[in-house]
């Protein structure tokens, strides 16, 4: 599991010692685990490990290094080495190189590109100039493609032409393609196997290919991949013409990915771009001080609310105390609806149209929940000697309410968020429990002023209210 | 897009006039397709559909129906038919058929299954016998094996015999089994093709091969084939003994699941197991009651908290209006710490030896975004006419203090928890709010008793205290 821990000592020495052994020792590792071992290597060590293997073996381990680990190689190695490197690369891990490189580095490269390697070159404006989270961008422009005149034989001829020459790229499919570059027809390998070696592609390929456009974005293109179980997506420009293809396992990073954001969202801090120790101090006080600072703001309300009612208050000391466990309560309930509404939606499993059918059920939710908090609630209260009954009543009946207002701000508010255009993951937990903050003592307090209508009007007329904290 | 309710009413129509003519309409389109529209029938009418097809082409449908879907058509359709379709079905999602039917009904089916056809009852008893969550459960017992003394062709023969077979079934290498079943080598269809007929197996399949024990969790499994970027994965038993195989598209399942489960536990509700719409009201009641029962408890805290303080907000009136602000604040920078622990623990960024780092981290954050907060919540006091000073500044101070001790308990608890062998993900954001709430408390008043000692000291000797809230 561990084998960069266990190989990093044996590789540093034998950089130092025996540069050219290196290459047996590399053979027998996985790209992956080596670009783990390098990525545990000091950066001028790893430069020197990259500059000692041949660019064909250097460029599977360079693209799965993280994007930082890119940057930092990138200026040791200098623009000669890595455009070798990026020659041998595979189209969509090349373009998504230059897409975190600066601009004038990335140019600098790309001219050395030119070059070496013109078709990579023009490969790499080609995906570069479709916005970062696109299909487009997702897709790479190496795949198999034939003319659908052709036999079985023919096809079986491309793999093999290509595989020679694309020593690490996947092949699932052979693309059948007119004159005019648009897609006609699919096979597999598999069905070009069972196929016999003279029938004509027309004959045998499927039509009812699934795609997608160049704009899609990547999230949707990965969800459709999932539901139609697909290795390889076909991306298709508004002519037909084919521009590339998707990899699946470019769309387990676009879906792990979003989920990261997602859940970031969710809890309240501005999606990091990197993991967590990569991301600058600086970085961390920014993304999460602005929703900090709004949620702080919103959060004023609640004074603003409690001084505001101050008189219900001072007429029954003691009840603010209950505030934080009564607002709280209703932000629970609302943090638990709007969870499971925005999951619903990022799953697809709920659409916005669904709303009436989830407010009605929300409701009962929040009415059943409520009622069960409610009599917890009713009597704890009593559980204090002296306390007066009025208000347990009025504890018990303001849980029931503000679970209610919970559950149903809880889960509208995503709906109406993603009705607007706005990422439902917006709402998160910290800021539905902050909006139902404040409806939470508006509830309560006129709660308050029914149940203990009394109480509240003698103190309003000079006697001295309940004091509800008798010690 | 919505192709299943263009079409719902034709089927519903062909269905009642025409049934012959299904057939031909139903080849036309994708299986996923056609099970959203099978969804979108009324029960009995999707069962009549799928008995109207022969249970070659009702299997990959069947199989991509919900399992609440699939237990209601078994139903419907009775032990007999249900066992045909099965028989036809992938073995892996004939097994995950038979562990979502209730014991009674699977014994049934399988006792059916077992006459039509016997290898497939084996199958789902090997399966069967892993845990849900194991890879031997996620694998398919289908795959295609080989002798490793074969030579190129005869494996092209192998695929070909596999495909004529299983029709559905995705291809995607050939193992090399020796004869006591044990992985010894594996090619993929693209060296195959590569490859000279006459080639032996021997001499160019890879021996270094990734796989998974069967017990393994899928999770585990699945980030593992993430990693290598692997479209299938051997499960290989402790003897080296090939059980199966593990294919992407159930992987992403996986994914997508355990992040659903992830989600829901940040959001204080215990995982669901179906979706939104198919979870009925009683399981919501208890999933979220149960959270929202515990967090009530702990929030409780909150008003003992208060009322034990009760001298100090009897000396600064009003003050206890700041606590909900003050407290929440707290709790939403303890949720951003929890998250980007909790998420950077599930995707493997984050180790929990790495505590101390996050520790320092997580303080001096607290530390400058406190005192950012500070300086607004100090302003924002002042604001208000007649205030004291000395509670602006009480407000300051406390918000430094809170917000440090958010960071703090909200980064270490999930580090913790993961120590001691909890889900981190239990430490929602709910929880953390509640916990830091408390502590919030104790820090306010604790600050005020030192900031306004003289007003304090004064109150308990009899004056009037200082009133924040003049009218």
């Amino acid at each position: 599991m561990r084998l960069e821990k266990l190989l990093g000592p044996d590789i540093k020495l034998l950089l130092k010692e025996d540069p050219e052994q290196l290459g047996i020792l590399l053979d027998e590792i996985h790209a992956e685990d080596l670009a783990d071992l390098v990525g545990e290597l000091d950066p001028d060590e790893a430069a020197q490990l990259l500059a000692r293997v041949p660019a064909e073996e250097a460029a599977p381990i360079f693209e799965r290094l993280d994007e930082h680990e890119q940057e930092e190689l990138v200026e040791l190695m200098g623009p000669e080495s890595v455009a070798q490197i990026a020659s041998e690369m595979a189209p969509d891990d090349r373009a998504d190189l230059f897409s975190v490189l600066p601009d004038a580095v990335g140019d600098e490269i790309l001219e050395k590109l030119e070059k070496v390697d013109p078709e990579a070159a023009e490969d790499v404006r080609e995906i570069e100039k479709w916005p970062e989270t696109a299909a487009g961008h997702l897709m790479t422009t190496s795949y198999i493609s034939i003319s659908p005149d052709e036999n079985v034989e023919a096809a079986l001829q491309a793999i093999r032409a290509y595989v020679k020459e694309h020593e690490n790229a996947p092949v699932y499919n052979v693309y059948a393609m007119d004159t005019d570059e648009r897609l006609v027809g699919i096979l597999s390998l598999r069905e070009l196997i069972a196929a016999k070696p003279f029938d004509l592609l027309t004959d045998i390929f499927r039509t009812n290919v699934i795609s997608v456009p160049p704009e899609m974005d990547q999230e949707e293109v990965a969800r459709r991949m999932a539901k139609y179980d697909l290795n390889v997506m076909p991306v298709i420009d508004d002519k037909g013409v084919m521009l590339g293809i998707i990899t699946i396992d470019d769309v387990i990073d676009v879906l792990t990915a979003e989920q990261t954001e997602d859940v970031q969202k969710l809890g309240a801090v501005e999606p990091l771009d990197v993991p967590y120790f990569k991301t600058t101090f600086i970085e961390f006080i920014k993304k999460r001080g602005v929703w900090l600072v709004i949620l702080f703001v919103e959060e004023f309300f609640t004074q603003t609310a409690l001084r505001y009612y101050d008189p219900v208050f001072e007429a029954v000391k003691g009840a603010s105390y209950y505030v934080p466990l009564l607002i709280s309560t209703g932000g629970n309930s609302g943090s638990q609806s709007s969870t499971l509404i925005i999951r619903g939606m990022a799953v697809g499993e709920i659409k916005p149209r669904d709303w009436w059918r989830i407010a009605i059920r929300e409701l009962f939710m929040g009415l059943v929940l409520g009622c069960g908090l409610g009599a917890i609630g009713f009597l704890r209260v009593l559980m204090y000697p002296d306390q007066h009954v009025d208000f347990a009543i009025t504890v018990g009946v303001t849980l029931v309410g503000i679970v209610m207002t919970g559950c149903t701000i809880g889960s509208m508010l995503p709906l109406i968020l993603k009705r607007v255009g706005v990422d439902p993951a917006t709402s998160s937990t910290p800021f539905i429990a902050s909006l139902v903050d404040v409806a939470g003592i508006i509830v309560f307090v006129h709660v308050a002023k029914i149940v203990m209508a009394s109480v509240i009007e003698a103190h309003a007329n000079g006697a001295g209210g309940v004091i509800l904290h008798p010690h």
